[in-house]
């Protein structure tokens, strides 16, 4: 039975200053830091032999996953990176903080941008200063200039089925470090969850989330590896 | 053109040592990841768009490409960790410091085992405090019980072929994070050293090579990006 363990990255700098981050490549704190040091150390304890790390092209992620295997004694683990698990791109708010989105659109706008499964908030202007059209890591990627919740899902449905999933039914544990929401998709995608509910999943950072799946990819058991901080799942039974 | 960077790890714990490390498993020291830090800013000081790090699956050398990484910028770049990349296996001499492998086995001894291509030291003994065999991440792999440079040469050389030099070929921009005599396995290949010459090249840590090479991979210039901390390199003309 393969095993999946999924890891949010730790606090970045824009977590503490309650910006909309998406795609801006913000760093983690410390405390980001020692969250993924301590991820590491519950996978290491768990006792599963992991195969590979999935990451995004987001320095967040990528370096939650790196402490991680690194806090395991694991750093020889193959790391793939790719975009489509990169976290929803939040179109024009992006860098805006919470307060000036509201002053600017209204708080029940926020909320419903925030809240909803695939209503996306308005696109980023081109050629700002979060516009990543001359960023190397995409050459060849279609960047969006705005995501819903769905349209995030719709990028990472098509990794998951071609990379993630015939790993997975090959055997294979995998860990997979990546962002609020592109794991939001992979929850829905493995609990079945209806639209209106998976907004509510909200993993928790700093405590990987270990899946047990059948050979059809069926979650048998799910447990958050430091069960005193474990959070119950809003998921269908 | 393509671009190579070759870049040896820095200091690790025993090179602070003075021990034979080979392939334990022996992690950077501070100023081992000061040295990483400051491959990677001169990295990305070129301006040379690199396209992807390979390394070994030794965490010092995969923490100096993640740091080196990290500190350009591009933590997002392809990393692809192979065992073929290792440092030159020690045989019997793992584990011993300089005065202990002397007393031993003597000096003029030691410098051969040191100095010459294709002697090796004597095996490791099986299931000694240094025995790999149970370790998963050489899963599938005839782990040598010793090597001379010449045997390090002879698993480096078919990776090189395989994977290396076809992403060269390609116009893909590499950076090599490895081990003083994996690298050498390599500068070997490009620069055709005599076998009674190789152990003579010494490529520093902290200071990445940069070689500019043809589409056939001929050297076409060499150069070390801390010019002032630069070594001349003994290569045939």
């Amino acid at each position: 039975m393969p095993t999946l363990a999924l890891l949010r990255h730790g606090q970045s700098q824009w977590n503490l200053e309650n910006r909309f981050t998406g795609w801006v490549d913000v760093d983690l704190t410390p405390e980001g830091e020692a969250q993924a040091s301590q991820s590491g150390r519950l996978l290491a304890d768990s006792g599963v032999p992991f195969d590979r790390l999935y990451t995004s092209v987001q320095t967040r992620a990528i370096r939650t996953g790196q402490i991680a295997i690194e806090a395991m004694g694991q750093a020889w683990l193959p790391v793939t990176k790719d975009w489509r698990l990169n976290e929803r791109h939040y179109g024009g708010l992006t860098g805006l903080d919470k307060a000036e989105t509201s002053a600017r659109h209204g708080e029940a706008q926020v909320k419903v941008w925030r809240r909803s499964y695939d209503i996306p908030p308005p696109p980023l202007a081109p050629g700002g200063e979060w516009d990543l059209s001359q960023d190397r890591r995409y050459a060849g990627v279609a960047i969006p200039a705005t995501e819903s919740l769905k349209d995030t899902l719709a990028r990472v449905t098509p990794y998951w089925d071609a990379e993630i999933a015939p790993a997975l039914k090959a055997g294979r544990n995998l860990i997979i470090a990546a962002h609020g929401n592109s794991l939001r998709a992979i929850v829905k995608l493995l609990f079945a969850v209806p639209d209106d509910r998976i907004t509510e999943v909200e993993i928790p950072t700093g405590n990987p989330l270990l899946l047990d799946l059948d050979g059809a990819l069926h979650v048998k058991a799910a447990r958050y590896l430091d069960a005193a901080r474990a959070q119950p799942l809003p998921l269908p039974a």
